[in-house]
């Protein structure tokens, strides 16, 4: 049995994604930009997907635009609005557990003499608001917070940080990089004071190469990608509509069906958690219940390493991380469990299992029973 | 009969290229950054890209960095060689007659203190090499030159100005916008001195949001995204896998049979223009022979407003362009036009033809044919 645990990477794309973009490859090719019917064809396929994740997101459309990933998105909203404001102030605020695409981008602005305030996390990995509020300075134009961690699946307090930006001052921009969110849980950036929003189609079971940034109407933003003007001047490019029309269908099939996902994923989550609780010195970081995302599940298992687990499991055809993928094999031990004061013994020694909509109960229970089978074996080798 | 010679706007997909990416997208779906089987397979699609990439350019495969498209490769090449290589200079040159993400983004440069040098044209779009020459200063840095031009066609005397720009300094980079000539000409950086070549994948029945950067190996580059590092650092964001293996693909089958199609192509252009030259009044722009590209034909029809042809000829199915359709349906006139000194009465008149390898003779009949029936009547209505 093929178990494929490791959806917070990446994940299988919808049949019916790979099914439509053919279409448009094939067919309905066009370039939006051509004045003639088979661009306004394709203009038509952007314009619905606009149309669906802004209804989605209860926002406009003309504040949706498309990128070629989250990494581009987290880079427009952070970059584009440093340097689109940067004369109110050069301040920012971010966390310490940030994806790569967050703080990445934050070290590169420290070099062009941006200053950047890294949250602290307590042991689950959630910033604590009073950090927050002690970090804002007069010279703050934005914060950026994540909403679901990609390594251990903690929830961030987005919506009370949201609130308590701007009830300090509503001229600080909040962006939330919600690539991990987006899919698994309703996020309304009106109500919940995000300014600028990052999403990934291919954590979805959208297509890799797709995703968007929300910017609400009212943000100074500048573009990071200069060319033909196209999606308002902010992307230019040819847009990529064969992506942009399979990332509305994912968003349409994953929120068509949301609440009964989540809900099996959540039970996923318990059974996986209730099991690999059997095994001895296990430790399972974040929160393992519904205080937490239900796709993530981040265990830490002593005496053992990460990737001699990751590779035993591979051959049992079970497909897992160790920390997470995003951060290119990069063989260091991850920021985001050092910054939750995870011991140095047990950081080497944590792998993340990340379910979707086709996880099943029976390849939870395989899972179990192969680490059941193989830990202790594990173990023994590894003993000194 | 529907006949599409919008080519150089965008092509249609090969069927293989779609069912090739279907097949990565629901079953090779890995992330190439994760560790277990599913992540190493994806990289080897990764790999195999850049091997057949490399070989036909005759570069390392090390040199070869996948971008979400053209105007990516070009920003990427563009500013990334110029905040790299600052401090030995800030004076970059290009021509006149560029695609907007090559001259919007030396605009941009300009704006962060560079100096940009804009080489005119001659009456067939050309560049000028003694201009070259008397342009390069000190303080030049880079030199970017198209390698065909997207409205008219015009072949730019690339490998000349690589030898030039070598002769007088070598330090100086060269990089060759290839977006409409790649797949049409067999291109070889090394031997024709160029260090940096942007290439895309729609233009040559690849997947939209496809493209590639060649960049030798000497050549400093600084990244323009920001993130997990993928791509050795250059281009962060997780790697487009089904795009990256459809434009290996599409690469494949084009230069496959290249000899062939690029003659058939020829043909088509010849007979298209000796038959357009039938009706009065009319300037066929650029090269109209083997000296410009094979796909492109530029008609300027005096007393014809463009966009008027262009949709009376979409009434008859027949898909052509009014300028470019890379700069997102700007009704200004083209500055390419206006560079090579086309009168203000034909700028407004000039409607582009662009083939592909499923265009057929018939096709070109069929559309002289509805040429020669309405343009006629067309020119009865606008006269005053």
């Amino acid at each position: 049995m093929e178990v494929y645990l490791d959806n917070s990477a990446t994940t299988r794309s919808f049949d019916e994604v790979a099914a439509l973009m053919t279409q448009i490859m094939c067919e309905d090719y066009g370039n939006p930009s051509s004045l003639h019917r088979k661009g306004v064809q394709a203009e038509q396929y952007i314009r619905y997907a606009k149309d669906v994740i802004a209804r989605n997101l209860k926002v406009n459309e003309k504040e949706i635009f498309f990128t070629s990933g989250g990494t581009e998105a987290d880079n427009l909203a952070i970059r584009g609005c440093a340097y689109a404001n940067c004369r109110s102030g050069r301040h920012l605020i971010t966390t310490q557990i940030e994806h790569p695409a967050v703080l990445q981008t934050m070290r590169h602005l420290e070099e062009e003499g941006f200053r950047v305030t890294y949250l602290p996390v307590d042991g689950k990995g959630c910033v604590r608001l009073e950090e927050l509020e002690r970090a804002v300075t007069g010279e703050t134009i934005l914060v950026s917070i994540m909403h679901t961690n990609n390594e251990v699946g903690t929830l961030q307090p987005v919506e009370k940080a949201g609130a308590l930006i701007k009830a300090m001052n509503p001229r600080i921009l909040f962006h939330v990089d919600a690539v991990q969110g987006y899919g698994k849980f309703r996020i309304h950036p009106k109500k919940m004071k995000i300014d600028l929003l990052s999403a990934s189609g291919h954590k979805i079971h959208g297509p890799k190469g797709s995703g968007f940034l929300y910017a609400d109407e009212k943000v100074k933003i500048r573009p990071v990608m200069f060319g033909g003007g196209q999606q308002n001047g902010l992307r230019s490019g040819t847009e990529n509509v064969p992506a942009i029309a399979g990332l509305a269908k994912a968003v349409e099939m994953v929120y068509g069906n949301l609440d009964e996902e989540v809900k099996k994923m959540y039970s996923l989550k318990k059974a996986f958690v209730e099991g690999v609780r059997k095994i001895d010195n296990v430790v399972v970081n974040g929160h393992p219940d519904e205080e937490g995302a239900p796709h993530v599940v981040s265990v830490s298992i002593k005496g053992v390493r990460s990737e001699v687990l990751l590779h035993a499991l591979e051959d049992k055809e079970i497909y897992v991380s160790a920390g997470s993928a995003c951060a290119a094999r990069k063989p260091q031990p991850s920021d985001t469990l050092k910054a939750m004061g995870i011991s140095g013994e047990l950081l080497g020694s944590t792998i993340r299992f990340s379910f979707s909509v086709f996880t099943t109960m029976e390849e939870i229970n395989y899972t179990l029973q192969t680490m059941y089978d193989i830990i202790p074996m594990l173990r023994k080798y590894t003993r000194r």
